[in-house]
C-alpha cells in the first residue's frame, strides 16, 4: 500500500538541512512511500540539489510561505501563522492528499494545530502523546507524555485505548497488556483519579494487566504504560537526565588518568555497542494520538538519522490503520463523544 | 555532642544479621554516637556474640517481644504489635531516651506508627519522605517520595519548608535552593495544584529557584525538588529502573564473546569506580520528616554499609537540629496549625 507522508520542512533546530536529507533517505527504503515536502520552496530546492536529488512521482514540493519559531506561542502559531509550514502539512492530512504529516516543529504549536485543523476522534476528548522507550524486553509504549497536565479518569481509559490500539497495529500484538502506572501494585494504591482508573480499565474489554510502578516501564512489565502528562513528562524526562549523568560519569572515570584512557580504548567497541543499544535517536518519533489524522512529532534536535526514524513511525502508522482500530475499539467499549456541557468552549464547537 | 540512636533490630529482609553489625561500626566510626538496639534481646544478643561484642555504656539492648512483617498493613501493625520493635523504638524518641529512631521495616507500618506516637509538628498536615540522590554536582535532596499521593497546594509548601531546613541543617548551606517539579519552567506551566504551589512558593522566604523539569533532578539545578508522593515515587522508581537496565545492558555487551570479556576484565578498575558513584547504598536513609520526632528509613533490603549509613542519616540529623529549624522557618511563614475542621478525625484528635 502506497503511503504518503507530509513533512514540515522547516521544523526543528536544523530546519532543511535535516529533514530533506532524511526524507530522501526514506524514499531510498521504502519503495512505497511518497513525500510531500512542505515548507519554503526556495530553501527546500537548495537542500535537494545539495543532495544532487530532484522532485519527481515519489517525491513533491508544497509551498508554504511562514515558519513557526521554535519558542513561539501556541496561540500565535494559530493565529498568525496560516500559512507556516506546520500547518500545510497538517492541512494536507485533513485533505487526504497526505495519509500522516511529521514535524521537528515546537510541541505546543503543532499540537494546537493539529487538534484545530484535524479535530479529535469521536468519544475522545483529549489527544495524547505516545512514544517507545527501550526495556529489557524490547519496547515500552507509554501516554500521555506531556499533553495533558491534569486528566480524569476517563481520559486515562481513553489513552488506554488508542495506545492499546496503537500497539497491536504496529507490533502486530493482538491484545497487547496495558499497565497503569501508579505507586504500588495493590488496587488501593495511589492516588484518587488513578484508584477510578483502574475501575474503568478492570470494566473494559482492554489486556489490563493492572497498575505498575516505574521501574516495571524500563523492566518491559507491560506492553503499554497508561499515565496522566504530568506524571509521563516526569518519568520522561528523569530518564533522560539519569541516562545523561551515567553517560557523563562513564565518560569521567574513563577519561581519568591515562591508564584509564588506555582501559577506554580497549573497551571502546562494548562502549559503543552499549550506546547504540540506548541511542535515543532509534527511538524518535512521537505520536499524537486521538486526532482525526496521524501527526508525528520528532524531538527538535534530531539529526537525520532521527527523523528518518520519525517518518517511518508516521508511514507505519498509516499501513497498519491505526486510526480505524482505535474508532473501532471505542465503540466496543462504548465510548461515546462527551456531552457538550462537559467540554469547554472550543470542544465544544469541534464537535458541532 | 552526644546522640542517641534507637535502632529496630528486627526489621529489614536481614534483621539483626545486618541492623546488629551495623550498629557496631557505627559506634567505632563515630565517638559521639550511642545506640539501642530495639527488639528480641535473646536473638540480639547472639548476634552480637557471633561479632565477640558486647553492651556497654554506648551500646544498650532494650527488649520488645514482637515483630512487624514486611507485608504487614499499616493497621495490623498499629492494632496489634504494641509491643513491636518499630514502635518501641519510635516510643523512646517519644520518651527522650533516644534522639532518632531507624527501621529498616515496612514503611507503611513505620509511618503509620510514627505518626501515631509522635504527632505531627504544628502547622504541618502530613509528614513526608524525604532522601538524596546522586547529581551532576554531587546530591540532591528530594520530597516528597510516596508518602502522600494526593497533595495540596500548601502540602507542598510544607514539603519546601521542611526539606529545605533539613538541606540547610544537613549541608550547611544557608538558603539552599528550591525547585518545585513541573513539566515546562515557565510560571503557566503544569497542573492546577503544581500552579498554585508556585504561587505559594514565591511568596514565601525561601530560596525558591522555580520551576524545575525531571532532567533537572540529576543536572543538580537546585538543592532541593519539591512535588507530591506520586510524582516523587513515579520518579525514584523509574531511575532504579532504567540504572538497573542500563547496569545489566552494560553487564550484556561485556559478555558477548571471549573478546568482549577481555575487555571487560581490563575494564574492570574503571567500571568499578563508576558502579561506586552511583551504589545506591551510599543513599540509603529516607527521613520522614514533619514529626516530632526524628525517624530514617532504610531500604529493606539494605546490608550493612547501606543501614550504616541510614544510622548515620539519623544522627546527622539530630546533631545539626533538624526539627527546630523546621519549627522555626515555619514560624517565619507564619504557617500556623490547620483548623481543625479541615483535617481528618484521626488527626483533629492529635491537635487536641
Amino acid at each position: 500500500m502506497d503511503i504518503t507522508v507530509a513533512v514540515d520542512a522547516m521544523g526543528g533546530d536544523h530546519g532543511p538541512h535535516v529533514t530533506v536529507p532524511a526524507a530522501l533517505q526514506a524514499l531510498k527504503q521504502d519503495a512505497e512511500i511518497n513525500i510531500v515536502l512542505v515548507g519554503l520552496a526556495e530553501v527546500i530546492e537548495a537542500e535537494l540539489a545539495a543532495h544532487h536529488a530532484k522532485v519527481g512521482p515519489r517525491l513533491r514540493i508544497h509551498h508554504a510561505s511562514e515558519v513557526v519559531t521554535m519558542d513561539e506561542s501556541p496561540q500565535s502559531a494559530l493565529k498568525n501563522k496560516k500559512d507556516s509550514s506546520m500547518r500545510v502539512a497538517i492541512n494536507l492530512v485533513k485533505s487526504g492528499e497526505a495519509h500522516a504529516c511529521v514535524s521537528a516543529g515546537n510541541t505546543g504549536a503543532l499540537m494546537a494545530t493539529a487538534r484545530f485543523v484535524l479535530k479529535t476522534l469521536p468519544g475522545i476528548d483529549r489527544p495524547a502523546i505516545a512514544a517507545t522507550l527501550p526495556s529489557r524486553k524490547g519496547l515500552t509504549y507509554m501516554l500521555d507524555l506531556g499533553a495533558n497536565a491534569d486528566c480524569t479518569p476517563e481520559h486515562l481509559l481513553q489513552f488506554a485505548i488508542m495506545g492499546a490500539m496503537l500497539v497491536s497495529c504496529v507490533e502486530h500484538k493482538e491484545r497487547p497488556t496495558v499497565g497503569l502506572l501508579n505507586i504500588g501494585s495493590e488496587d488501593i494504591k495511589g492516588n484518587e483519579v488513578v484508584k477510578q482508573a483502574g475501575e474503568l480499565l478492570r470494566a473494559s474489554h482492554l489486556n489490563f494487566y493492572g497498575n505498575i510502578e516505574g521501574n516495571d516501564i524500563y523492566k518491559g512489565t507491560t506492553d503499554l504504560v497508561v499515565c496522566d502528562g504530568f506524571v509521563g513528562n516526569v518519568a520522561l524526562k528523569t530518564s533522560e537526565g539519569l541516562a545523561q549523568m551515567m553517560g557523563s560519569f562513564l565518560g569521567q572515570e574513563f577519561k581519568r588518568n591515562w591508564m584509564t584512557k588506555i582501559m577506554a580504548l580497549a573497551a571502546m567497541p562494548v562502549l559503543k555497542a552499549f550506546r547504540k543499544r540506548l541511542d535515543h535517536r532509534r527511538y524518535n518519533g512521537a505520536s499524537f494520538l486521538g486526532l482525526r489524522g496521524i501527526v508525528v512529532k520528532s524531538h527538535g534536535g534530531a539529526d537525520t538519522f532521527a527523523f528518518l526514524h520519525a517518518i517511518n513511525v508516521a508511514s507505519e502508522e498509516s499501513r497498519s490503520g491505526v486510526l480505524k482500530r482505535i474508532t473501532e475499539q471505542l465503540e466496543i467499549e462504548h465510548i461515546k463523544p462527551a456531552s457538550a456541557s462537559q467540554l469547554p468552549a472550543e470542544t465544544t464547537k469541534e464537535l458541532a
